[in-house]
């Protein structure tokens, strides 16, 4: 089933489930007031939604609505955890080359994650605000599940039954805080602001054959400034999949229900595939010419991230986002 | 006035107003379902709440119980956000020359902090649970602080409005899965479990004059195995008081409502005040003499972390966790 959380004015939205077609939404308020809720009582409460997406696909839902994704929310407006891998680990081996630095033998086989903040997760069509252009600012378009409660030492042959959903995210990074802020050793902080949502959250049947060994086998597809740059397939060059991710997160700690984890940047070593960051293309010119030609993103630029099945189906709607400085307070 | 949460078998928990002298509580579920509803709609729940401790305080409540600490969860039994400072900056050089690493000069300039895990606070009582003592398991004493929303770019001078309550939490750390976590680049993750939280988190006006210019000038008393260690004092050597720390959180991002932010390990240059961590002392001992004789926790291991005010009253409840290996499944 498809899930989505629409604006009512409130911090944490409207629950509602959508049309496998993204046409139609429905109230759910009725079986739970918000995701958090569902995923707080998985078994209990999603076999109860999940009749209520059938009967939105069937045409028989008694008060469904078209389903506008610019009134939607985060799935997760805001989570009590996102915790962001680095799963491919070429473009970590890529972007390090770039700046002349060795990457450890050990990446290939310990996921790199850091902690981000949840506090406020943005919605597909929100605003990308940062206080200044001249901060790097760039996309980076991702694949993440959403888990119920993982207890601690949980592995990887056990993890995947822990994965509820899955979505699009845009992991924005502000590129030229980055070297600082690793610099002084505790990992990103300023130079990682709110991360952006896919308009629905799926359950991992909707993707069908494409989700497999805890992978989703579909291309990410960026626009940026309406201009295609990236189709990479988020099944392939993934070192370390979800399950490991998982795994990784509760090594030694309880994972709680409403966990966010996520791929890192989508990212093939075909780079005829594009890039689906700005970085990965920057470290690409470096290595190639000595210096990165194309700029990061400014005030006005958009970026699109959509991923659609082998029938050209749009699975989780689409990422639309605008950069833009802060609102005159 | 004074806040906790009462266990109750749900994740949230039972919001209750205790007494000044910790000695009773009040249910509050009338005013408010919980202490994260409280946060997001402060300057209408809190004078409600305000009222309910008066009339406790003076001994008119009509439905008041005796407050017990091994029922509490932490204030907020999941957060939204745990954003941990190292303000303590004496700590930090002390700790990278013990490891003979030179402290960048930014340091003392430019604060240090982490994104930590807040999908699991442990309440005061609840173990530290590790499953193995070989990962060099240390307690960190710290003061924490807990917002309300704070704008993006919100700057030092108004970032105390901003505070709503204070609490002791006790930021458990691995330390023998730092060195390769730090040498990733991406800060800690797995070296951070659980966090515990005092019983109960109080607003700042109830430090009297102990609360001055974002800092907490009292001792905080750490005692392991039932020795005290240390009892430095928080409003000394802290090189970035909390509205530092706050506009430091808020500088690319908005800050959502119920965000722990907290100081770091406790410490000050007068060694004669033991330590709040043993990676400290620890880094004494490799200066003094090359090497670490204090071993880290063991399982069955206490750590005691209480704050008292000028007439001895404590002031948030103590932070008492035991380490202990996983339950079999």
């Amino acid at each position: 089933m498809k899930l989505a959380t629409l604006k009512d004015g409130s911090r944490d939205g409207q629950l509602v489930v959508v049309s496998r077609d993204l046409s139609l939404a429905h109230h759910a308020a009725g079986i739970a007031p918000r995701l958090q809720a569902v995923l707080d009582d998985w078994s209990f409460l999603a076999p109860q939604l999940d009749d209520l997406y059938q009967t939105l696909n069937e045409g028989r839902a008694r008060h469904a609505f078209p389903f506008d994704p610019r009134l939607a929310m985060a799935p997760l407006p805001r989570a009590y955890q996102w915790a962001d891998g680095s799963a491919y680990v070429n473009h970590v081996e890529l972007v390090r080359k770039a700046r002349g630095a060795e990457m450890p033998e050990s990446f290939w086989k310990d996921p790199l994650m850091y902690q981000g903040a949840s506090d406020e997760l943005l919605g597909p069509r929100d605003d990308i605000v940062c206080p200044s252009e001249e901060f790097g600012i760039d996309f980076e378009a991702e694949v993440a599940v959403v888990t119920d409660d993982v207890p601690m030492g949980t592995k990887r042959a056990d993890a995947g039954a822990h994965i509820r959903l899955l979505m699009l995210v845009n992991d924005v990074s502000l590129r030229n805080l980055i070297p600082a802020e690793l610099a002084k050793g505790f990992g990103f902080f300023q130079s990682k602001p709110a991360t952006g949502c896919s308009p629905v959250a799926v359950t991992p049947d909707e993707l069908g054959g494409a989700w497999k060994d805890g992978k989703v086998h579909l291309p990410l597809v960026v626009h940026w400034n309406q201009v295609k740059v990236g189709e990479p397939n988020a099944g392939e060059d993934m070192t370390f999949d979800f399950m490991q991710l998982i795994a990784h997160v509760a090594k030694t700690r309880n994972v709680r229900a409403g966990s966010i984890i996520g791929s890192g940047t989508v990212s093939n070593l075909d780079r005829s595939r594009g890039y689906c960051c700005i970085a990965e293309k920057r470290s690409l010119e470096m290595i190639e010419s000595g210096s990165a030609i194309t700029p990061f993103m400014k005030y006005g630029d958009t970026v699109r991230i959509e991923m659609f099945d082998d029938q050209g189906r749009s699975l989780f709607g689409a990422i639309e986002q605008r950069v833009a400085p802060p609102a005159k307070r």
